[in-house]
């Protein structure tokens, strides 16, 4: 039975040439020149090179992303150098049910700084913007339901009250054209490890608008991101451009691991890639209103096309035993709180047929269902 | 020519099946089971699978060393939560020259929490102590130099005025027996790169003692180190023990690439490797003096064995030309500022031929020289 994988917006596969890329880092690169490799073999620069062949894929022209840390890491300095940009501000804007991990450096950096947080349905976000918003701090991609927000007109109404926009594009990068330099976004974060297939836990990414990088300062200064690294200068002298945002060494291996993955999205036409992705969505609601329906699925995720990203995720009593029951049957999705299916259609390597199959395999899940509920078994997935 | 290898005390060398390995990981686990990964084969829980396996090389009982991040923000996580245990405290003391990310991080700590930083000679670290430090913030082996702190010592000193004590054990895990628990350490990180060849950029770690572990509150909290992280709960609270240490998703090829340099150290019997590095030191600075002294080399590195690390810097007015000249003569040490030429010996792999195979070497190199300065070569070398 082919195994149809709708998980790629939390894990995307390896290339099919990875382990061979990942052979000769280690005996051409590390094993031949050892030490000589930082600069031999350009690692010490992977950060910002890897950072110019993402830029293309979040519409940002060259210097302004960076790759290395997690996520959260990465969304921890971001948030800490906005709020050092509006000093004198008193909140943090964010929507309710952000993914955790966001929410929790969102309230972290709040407290350790003074400030409050307002977190907001996603309608009532630009009403809870004022003159005292450091910075609007959203996932443009919501985990759970796949709804996405409207980048450009949020970061046009943050910007209105003197607000800094921030966004995490973690479950957007890769399945869609982004353009983050014309919505005029000052700062995101992106995960690689998803629609990217960077590989679990890559390193992921930071974007900061050419106009902020002479002024941000982020708050693990280290030396990698030492304007002359090799003076080892006990002061910490920030180095022009995006480089400042980087704290320790480059993590290279997961790096390189990133760098074959991109192989797969340079030159990439990201408007026929967000169409695809448009298609296999609209194909699989479709599916799910005419044949899942009167199995007691809802689909959560906004009809309307510019109103989602390229995951789809319905409700249902047992969600739970669902999503266990469908790994059974090959098909490959995830569980979310409360009561989600959650299933994402990565547009670089999926198929209609495989849609149409997935939908075919739910129905004879259903069929078979009794219900018993699987609460023993361990709940397996990251998001 | 053979090559000799002295920088493995900057980057350590890929183990013999490290392409294997990786090969196996990219295939036999992430291919073939996605997402099932992050269970199935253990990857959650590698920062902790890890810890537990650096544990016995620090001298910790299990359960409190953890694996994840850059050194560079472990260490500022682990600074930050110093000084929130110490309220009230007013001084983070360290060493004059400790390394400059060490430096930059205290520096920024001390900043953003209101405190004042006494840097010192080694000297003066115990006079500069007072009930108003809140954290003894030291790297144990100086990278310059050499020199080792007594740890044991130095904690008891912080300890005596009621500060905490947070070691940096970069230059000194994998070469030599410590002893964290006993010596009442209260925190630690350390760089896996180095003598512990997990590649350039692996994972560091971060040790939290027992005692510490549930009051400890970290500034970048995320949804790895959550106590129920598939809750998706939006109010964070943390995991009981060392895992609350954790922010965002572990890297993991970078994770496997250091379990399986750790292959090497599993009951290894520390004190025969202390052992080993201190025939080697002595032997190389037996060597500089009765050979190197009149070509004007001299050696800045204690010659106690106890009060040095595992590698020997030699002070010269042509230092950066002598590297040079000796990675062409096939021996890799690297150069520091000030005028140091710094060779190291890691117990794992070299043997006392390469030591006196070097020292000929440099003679030989000292002999051809005519001391053009080479100020044009890129300085190619990271810590």
């Amino acid at each position: 039975m082919k195994r149809i994988y709708l998980d790629g917006n939390s894990l995307g596969p390896p290339g099919p040439d990875l382990a061979t890329a990942l052979t000769r880092f280690v005996e051409d690169e590390w094993r031949a020149d050892l030490i000589g490799g930082w600069n031999g073999h350009g690692w010490w620069d992977l950060p910002l090179t890897l950072g110019d062949r993402i830029a293309p894929l979040v519409g940002a022209a060259p210097g302004q992303v960076v790759v290395g840390d997690t996520t959260t890491v990465l969304w921890f300095k971001l948030l800490v150098a906005a709020v050092r940009l509006r000093p004198g501000a008193r909140w943090i804007v964010t929507e309710e049910q952000n993914f955790p991990t966001d929410r929790h450096v969102i309230d972290a950096v709040a407290a350790a700084h003074g400030l409050s947080v307002e977190a907001v349905p996603a309608a009532e976000l630009e009403g809870a913007l004022c003159g005292e918003t450091a910075v609007l701090a959203l996932t443009h991609v919501n985990y759970r339901t796949g709804a996405r927000h409207d980048l450009a007109g949020l970061t046009r109404a943050a910007h209105a009250h003197g607000a800094l926009a921030s966004w995490d594009l973690s479950h957007s990068v890769g399945a869609m054209d982004l353009a983050l330099d014309s919505a005029g976004v000052d700062l995101a974060v992106g995960c690689t490890y998803k629609y990217l297939n960077g590989g679990p836990g890559a390193p992921a990414f930071a974007y900061v608008a050419d106009r902020h990088l002479a002024a941000i300062d982020q708050p693990i200064p280290g030396w990698v991101g030492h304007a002359d690294p090799f003076s080892m200068d006990e002061t910490h002298r920030p180095a022009t451009g995006i480089r400042r945002m980087l704290s320790g060494t480059p993590h290279v291996i997961g790096l390189k691991a990133l760098g074959a993955a991109l192989d797969s999205f340079d030159g990439l036409d990201l408007v026929a890639l967000r169409s695809r992705s448009v298609e296999l969505t609209e194909r699989f609601i479709a599916g799910a209103d005419a044949r899942l329906a009167d199995w007691g699925f809802e689909v959560v995720t906004p009809r309307v096309a510019d109103e989602r990203g390229s995951h789809v995720s319905l409700r249902h009593d047992h969600a739970w035993e669902i999503v266990q029951a469908l790994i059974g049957a090959g098909v490959i999705g995830d569980y979310r709180e409360p009561g989600l299916c959650r299933f994402g259609f990565a547009p670089l390597y999926l198929t209609t047929d495989e849609v149409d199959e997935a939908v075919d395999r739910i129905v004879e899940v259903m069929r078979a269902a009794t219900w018993e509920p699987f609460s023993h078994v361990a709940r397996p997935t990251v998001t």
